[in-house]
């Protein structure tokens, strides 16, 4: 099952259940929103599936996914883990930081009061912040009891997507080295258009992995194709880490961190940083700078059958006074 | 103004206006809850005080100051600052960590799906964690947009709030060394029963500072009475900061840090950490245990005239499992 987000004029947007091409969606009357879902998933759900059942039989109306909103434009609580070692420790290079020594995840928490639609521009002050993107999937979950186990995490899984959690590295470092976390240098988050369940993923939802290609393009040039395959640990593991000592609202969403492989050399990068890092490996500096107003940076997860199964994130980055 | 929330079954509870010595209220139809007021403060806020005076009036019914829940039993966005510099030496001795290089306020984001009401049991998993509670003001703003400075920011500052910000310490050194800010270390806050407008204060309110006393007792013993006067930023810095690269959502409650003074010794503590770090600095190694399942925490502002302007939290730490 694939769910979108309609804007119509409210905080939350309209729920629709959408066609497995993407094509069509039909609205649930009774379950106006995702998050509203979320909070009574098992009785959404059979709701939710009799309507994808329906599409699929060509009911709904046909959908304009780069019209779409996030399928959470807003919710309770954004938590990011850094669950790639490739990424970990490209990131140390390029911030210049030391090795972390952690036997448990890394996660922050981050800004979930706005995510952006996968068309919106994208705002930032200061090009001198050094925008940068990342590439990540993403775990929705229903209301998740503290101490849960990973084991039993992984039935709260509810709903995956595929994120972009902008960052400002120019800002990052000095904020990381507070041991704070990041407040100016992780402004709002972009989502693609469909959420899914994992059972749409088949064979690419593996041990609490979304085990896809995340093709990632800078200005209509590819930058990266790394696979999700490769956390360290599964999202199953980071819903456990972040409900040890909280219970976790329903509608939390809990993210891979950028998603990265350990042969990049050959599939590349989800992040700006992380090419910088092998620039400064192999040639003792950077060359490619961040991103400039007016880039655009395109992200999309394939299938085994080249299906973009949660559509495509293709924003431009603008300056904030001229953000609509 | 005093704003309160009272359990009606919903996640946000209902909106109370509440008389001036906290023994009447009424509710406010047409704004059904405190995050809806401030999501559209400027209309709501006539309403509430034209209630506000009836209720002086004698209008209202009464009001039992322990049932009430959180005045934001939840909000979008919880940002916790660290503004006394008495509370930072301290818990760099606390902690073991070294001094923290910054020219901007430090911050972090915390969880804000669940705010304890001010006499709700707190549940934690495990004494071992170091169970400590942290004294603090925070501020509650209406929508911030990007880049708004220090100056304009004063003006967003809505609501006042007193604030009990659980932690766990053991598992807060380790959390802070990644970097990545506080998860497990940092479960829910606790708020005293009223939100106040700034004015209530009158000249406890200076320079974006609460300047009262945060009368702190550990079971029922004094343990510090510390003044919100010694902020190294003032809170409408702290907005500022926090909108540096993002809009802040309305209902956005930004914190002060645990309130300290540079004459602990004479005041006291604010949160058990601190305490523990005076021991160690005159005795070599602290002496304080953390809390107990059972023990019991009252914090309460008092104004010049003694008045508990925010009321009082006064509640019980327990075994998770035990938790109503």
């Amino acid at each position: 099952m694939r769910l979108a987000t309609r804007d119509n004029g409210r905080p939350d947007g309209e729920l629709l259940v959408v066609s497995e091409d993407g094509s069509r969606a039909a609205p649930v009357p009774r379950w106006p929103n995702v998050l509203a879902a979320l909070t009574d998933w098992s009785a959404a759900e059979r709701d939710l599936s009799e309507v994808a059942n329906q599409v699929t039989l060509g009911f709904g109306t046909p959908v304009d996914q780069t019209r779409l909103r996030a399928p959470l434009p807003r919710t309770w609580q954004w938590l990011d883990g850094s669950a790639f070692q490739a990424h970990a420790d490209l990131m140390q290079v390029a911030f210049g930081t030391e090795k972390i020594e952690h036997d448990k995840p890394l996660m922050y928490q981050g800004m979930s009061d706005r995510f952006y639609g996968p068309s919106d521009t994208v705002p930032f002050p200061d090009e001198a912040h050094g925008i940068d993107f990342e590439g990540e999937f993403g775990v929705v979950v229903d209301a998740v009891p503290m101490g849960t186990s990973a084991t039993e995490a992984m039935s709260h899984i509810k709903l995956l997507v595929q994120i972009n959690d902008w960052s400002l590295r120019t800002l990052a470092v000095p904020e990381m080295k507070t041991g704070f976390g990041w407040i100016q240098a992780k402004p709002a988050c972009s989502m693609a258009p469909f959420a899914v369940t994992p059972g749409e993923l088949g064979d690419g939802w593996r041990e609490g992995r979304v085990c896809l290609d995340l093709v990632v393009e800078w200005n209509g040039r590819p930058f990266g194709r790394a696979n999700g395959r490769e956390m360290a640990h599964g999202f199953h593991e980071l819903v456990a880490h972040a409900a040890a000592t909280r219970d976790l609202v329903a509608g939390t969403v809990i993210g891979s961190g950028t998603v990265a492989n350990a042969d990049y050399a050959e599939v590349g990068s989800s992040c700006i940083s992380e090419r910088r890092a092998i620039e400064i490996i192999a040639e003792g500096k950077p060359t490619t700078h961040f991103m400039r107003f007016g880039d655009r940076c395109r992200m999309e997860a394939l299938t085994a059958d080249g299906r973009a199964i949660f559509g495509a994130i293709e924003q431009e980055v603008v300056a904030a006074s001229k953000a609509t």
